[in-house]
């Protein structure tokens, strides 16, 4: 068996044309057909992206075709954009992944060292998209479910829940498929490594019913959503265990700082805390209150308050001291530092090594 | 409730900005931050979309940004595309699809008359994810299973299938979001005018393990993944009734002939077959000698062969003749005609018929 899935790499994909190709000492081959260009370019979105803040001019063959060969870019994920005579475009035969609150094309460099989130030969959990009303928002919302292995035949048994969230601009479809976190699930549970569990990927905005603007997480929509429609909604669909020690939450970026309010202001929900890359959650006036007054009640509820951090990333420094804080003022917590930036490589180390821990009694 | 879902219209879709505006009056407003470019058209891909054979000029406006009022485009979905400086692009603040072999922007316009393949207030089935593993291919491959909203109620109870297959070009993704067949079948369940089944959606195309290119239907590598592999496995890992006579099988122009030629010549495994806007099935020369010799076997062994066309489509013509010879040659089926083109509003309504059929004994 091949260790990647034919059609399932990205949001969208195009199975009869292959614009990227990583060639085997690791180098990128782009092809892509624009006859009518004087120009066409490709750059990373943002300082975390591989290919950093070059911009790579490609090569016109006589075909119409534009190529370019590119050398160095460090395993993962990345996203990138097309430059087309100075526009800014999507070229559609390449992958396809919602980031910067957009659609965007994105670019996987295997890593010869890593597997544990390819495809394997090994029993598959389904991801499920699911549909709920919310009142709050006055919308039929979407989130995406997944189910291990064992949930269609165990039919008796009841599950964990760990409620997952994406960065800022991004969708519940990220872990999904940048994150490729049901084949981090499904290795870790043939290995007998992590806890079999149900993982919930909701969107990370909200906006009342009666507001036609988004707000973000600031104003607590998201919270309030979360905890009153949500999680009572997945208790009652699926075969979950509905105790706050059976719950987590966990996020990245974003949806770390997320984790972090939404887990700590409501202890009696979650017991499991997971934020990744998001810097020290002591920013946030309300949670270090929070954190350095109510000690004792996380000490007693938390199971787990995991930070990770990757050295690269540009919230390292304020996740250190962050960290520092916690330890000074014996909040116990567990620190896990990898490589990496603000970027999808790191947060699959992230989610791996969460995963290993949570729910473990 | 409002009647469509905030984050899940398309594959991909932009949350945060509104690039395509219906207004009340059923004109599309365009606006696209284009600052670099020189010049911005929009057209429709291929003859059967909405947008026709014009070419449309976004106008430039002083902030950079591109804009266009498009006046009589008809209702339903349809696929488009942007040129930039002369080349055809992708634009990332729009829907995005999986069609024409790649990723393509494409536009819905809602139809004041209709509403069946809306998001409605009803309880909602799921559309699962679902990864299996093919000797054939040698690939982990990906399918999309739709569980009605009792499925995971009713542990006990097992339901019919029915296969239903894209058009070329597209993906095991375009039922859902183009044809939106989550929504008709949650819809239709909800009146009471469906029986409740399962439906799978896998990606037409298939290749053996030992090949690097990509066999078509021609060569029925996708027919022989699906009747020994695909089949075997959803009735392993859902509870349906596996016999012939509660499994169907149907497509839409490509998918359609798929379904007459799978269906057709495994009559034990599937009773129901529909093939939307597909032409005469009687030009494939194996399927007419195997519709005129075994006329009986399929009076005895189908309960239901729609074949449907848009009086519009360009394949009409083609379905009329099929129909007509059918129908002197004593075979019987059900002939469903309605206005349209080759397009997914057409094949909505198609869907919308069947299902309506389909199971009912």
């Amino acid at each position: 068996m091949r260790n990647e899935a034919w059609n399932s790499h990205s949001l969208c994909f195009s199975a009869l044309y292959k614009g990227a190709e990583v060639l085997e000492n690791g180098d990128v081959f782009i092809k892509v057909y624009l006859p009518n260009a004087s120009s066409v370019q490709l750059a990373g979105m943002g300082k975390d992206s591989g290919f950093g803040t070059d911009v790579y001019d490609l090569e016109k063959q006589e075909d119409g075709h534009w190529t370019i060969t590119i050398s160095g870019i460090r395993p993962g994920f990345h996203y990138y954009k097309y430059i087309v005579d100075g526009s800014d475009v999507l070229i559609d035969n390449f992958h396809i992944y919602h980031g910067w609150a957009k659609a965007t094309n994105g670019l996987e460099i295997p890593d010869p060292n890593l597997d544990f989130y390819h495809v394997k030969d090994v029993a598959h959990g389904e991801v499920r998209h699911v549909w709920y009303n919310s009142k709050i928002t006055g919308r039929t919302r979407h989130c995406l479910v997944y189910t291990p292995p064992t949930y269609e035949e165990d039919v008796n048994r009841r599950y964990p829940v760990l409620y997952l969230q994406h960065g800022s601009g991004e969708s519940e479809t990220s872990w999904l498929w940048q994150g490729k976190i049901n084949n981090i699930m499904d290795n870790l549970i043939a290995e007998g490594k992590a806890e079999e569990m149900l993982i919930v990927m909701d969107f990370g905005y909200a906006y009342r019913a009666e507001k036609e603007v988004i707000d973000s997480h600031k104003d607590n929509v998201f919270t309030e959503l979360l905890t009153s429609e949500l999680v009572p909604f997945i208790d009652r669909r699926f075969r979950t265990l509905n105790q706050g020690e059976n719950r987590a939450i966990a996020g990245l970026s974003m949806g770390g700082g997320q984790a972090a309010r939404i887990g700590l202001f409501n202890l009696d929900m979650f017991s499991w805390i997971g934020c990744f890359s998001s810097g020290s959650m002591l920013r946030n006036e309300a949670l270090r209150e929070k954190v350095f007054a109510g000690k004792k009640e996380i000490e007693e509820k938390v199971s787990l308050l995991f930070i990770s951090c990757g050295t690269g990333d540009w919230l390292y420094q304020s996740a250190c001291e962050g960290h520092e804080t916690l330890l000074s003022q014996g909040v116990e917590h567990t620190w896990f530092v990898t490589e990496g930036t603000h970027e999808w490589q790191a947060w699959r180390k992230h989610a791996f090594e969460f995963l290993q821990n949570v729910f473990k009694k």
